[in-house]
């Protein structure tokens, strides 16, 4: 059940020139709903990514940061759902390049040219020849308009396919950025989300897209958790198809930081839609920390109240129960944390003044701030200027059923 | 439902010469069941504690800390359950201080050497009147024989009362141990459990006391996770009544080994007990790490694995999903862990061999594991000679229904 979001609107998405996505069901999943989608890219495409920190990172990870490396250019994306193809050792990275031989026949480019993702059940062998058989029917569905169906055909369990479009004028050119994403748990990316693949139009340098990839997963995926693991499969691409006309964007134009914003627009609303469609989610938590001394360690206290099972178990039962906020915060490791400091507010509700409970608290309006569906807590540490802000859900009986019954 | 663990029995558990114990209901708690607990020990005994890591150290834990730094000797100590006195500022420690003042009143010591223990809900005034007007009946309940009814006294949302007692040879000399704990939940200690009590009548030097607790510590309550918060008011009290009549244990006594492992046997029994009571456990877990290359880098990969929400909740399910052990330990950040040399067995079952699928692994052998209330997981980092083993309980729906509805 996730919390205040909808399927997009097939006709809300902007179809990016140089963009072709195509999906079928190769019987990955059990479920019988697409479940491999293909995304075909133009001439002069540039593409640029993000993945894992986990040391078990998948078998297409490890093939995907080989093609970036070499520099070449990518003609194609090929995603499966239901199967990792991770802890699988040399014969799932053998897997994985098979997989992008098949497109490059079908395509006819090289497999050195396409990048595979693979997200599902770790450590089965990944049913490679049912990709094969199916790849055909992948490309004869090949079109713009396919942003919508592609979103549905990487979902796991997912209830609901993330998809969403922004447009930005750049010197007199209409830019458009569309993007998906697929992840409700084993979530809390480090570089990276599960899978995300975001295109636009625009026209920019290989180095600057690689710079901008990781400026946006840092404000966009690495500020959601829904659960605190690390998934082996991570994965954040973004491709810049230069199809808009625009002039070259280097990391040191002008239209660098507002190309960048629309692109951070659309992945801040794509990780946004993770937590929200988070497994078992029922509430939609945002968690801002301001008064850090750097950044880094707002984003440490903020990632402490939104990974604690105490915290996410008390805003499922909408309980104002505070002192699991003040644990989460001592929790963090913050050096010489001055308590007398710290104020904390839950919504527009002053909670905490000076490390005690606020004298105008009141369990009522603690409770009824904590009955609503989309929560904010605000912290300030009150020992500097750096904040950051964290999404994230609560801890549902609905979780531990989804876990529990994962594979069954 | 505690896995495998029954509360003790009361002939079983030693009397320490120099410590008595009281207890009754002075209805902090609301279910009406003694949860106050006085301990009073002798002229001469010494007595050392480590407490939480927690920036929000209770107001107890600040008092202790003071008491104990100033190196006095302690005649009593106060333990109150259902209310943990943190997050409540001066008051809370102005609280913590009276009812310091009115055990030393009727007991006839001085303030400051009365030791404050609470624990319970966060964020609460403590009602300290009801422990000033209850205590009375601790005194007059004091007893050696009373290890049992004291262990009661201090539960919480524990459903068995946990102590247990061994005894040893020291110089001829007979020595006894017995201690006692509380915690099932917001329980990651970092230096403590929540609340832990031992006491032995052996004598040892009061350097030799404090190097003995921290190192009990490090092999006992900080090797047990139940949800990977740690809490507040983590406490563990080591008290030496120095009544056997043996020599002074000084920290480079032959004796001071054996003195500390059957201290250690306690602390480590205590432990376990916490995470086979953790809240709404089925499945008692101990992860074996070896292979590594310090014991700080096994820890590491232990508790990540021990702490997981999705390796709790797939060892409920009974679902050998061993994906989630490898994600688990990927995300350890383990520098350059070479993913080759890793290897996974559950139980006896052979799982990952060099990162991946062990050959011989059949998914029924896995399940006939899962299936057990007590499972051990071995993995082997294959990098080094370091090892250490970490206790840990599932996560069952009713972890999730325990803290929901703590408060209501």
């Amino acid at each position: 059940m996730a919390v205040n979001l909808r399927a997009p609107e097939i006709d809300a998405l902007l179809a990016i020139p140089g963009v072709e996505l195509g999906a079928a069901y190769a019987g990955i999943r059990k479920a019988p709903r697409a479940d491999l989608m293909l995304m075909r890219l133009n001439q002069g495409a540039r593409t640029a990514g993000v993945f894992t920190q986990n040391s078990f990172a998948a078998a297409p990870v490890q093939v995907c940061r080989e093609v970036l490396a070499a520099g070449g250019p990518v003609k194609a994306l090929i995603v499966n759902a239901g199967n990792a193809n991770c802890g699988t050792g040399a014969a799932g990275v053998a897997a994985a390049r098979r997989s992008c031989d098949a497109v490059a026949r079908l395509l006819g480019c090289e497999a050195r040219e396409v990048l595979p993702f693979s997200t599902g059940v770790i450590l089965e062998p990944l049913p490679v020849e049912r990709i094969e058989s199916t790849l055909r029917a992948c490309v004869d569905s090949l079109a713009a308009g396919n942003w919508g169906a592609a979103a549905e055909a990487i979902m796991t369990t997912d209830t609901v396919a993330k998809a969403c479009s922004r447009s930005v004028d750049l010197a007199g050119r209409r830019i458009s950025v569309t993007g998906m994403a697929k992840g409700v748990g084993m979530l809390a990316p480090n570089m990276a989300t599960m899978l995300t693949f975001i295109a636009t139009d625009a026209c920019v340098s290989r180095a600057a897209l690689q710079t901008m990839v990781r400026e946006v997963a840092d404000v966009s995926f690495n500020r959601v958790t829904v659960d605190g693991d690390t998934s082996t499969n991570d994965s954040f691409i973004l491709v810049a198809t230069g199809q808009a006309g625009n002039e070259e964007i280097a990391g040191s134009a002008a239209q660098y930081p507002v190309l960048r914003a629309a692109i951070a627009e659309v992945a801040v609303q794509l990780a946004q839609s993770i937590a929200r469609d988070g497994e078992g989610a029922t509430k939609f938590i945002t968690i801002e920390v301001s008064g850090a001394r750097e950044e880094a360690e707002a984003l440490r206290v903020a990632r402490g109240i939104a990974q604690s099972p105490l915290v996410k178990t008390a805003f499922f039962a909408s309980d104002p129960n505070l002192g699991r906020l003040l644990m989460a915060i001592g929790n963090a490791g913050v050096e010489a944390l001055d308590i007398a400091r710290v104020n904390l507010w839950l919504g527009e509700v002053r909670v905490i003044d000076g490390g005690g409970r606020a004298a105008s608290y009141s369990e009522e309006a603690g409770a009824r701030v904590m009955k609503s569906a989309e929560i904010t807590v605000r912290v300030d540490l009150g020992r500097g200027a750096a904040a950051t802000t964290v999404w994230t859900c609560d801890y549902s009986y609905d979780y531990v059923k989804i876990n529990a019954e994962y594979r069954t």
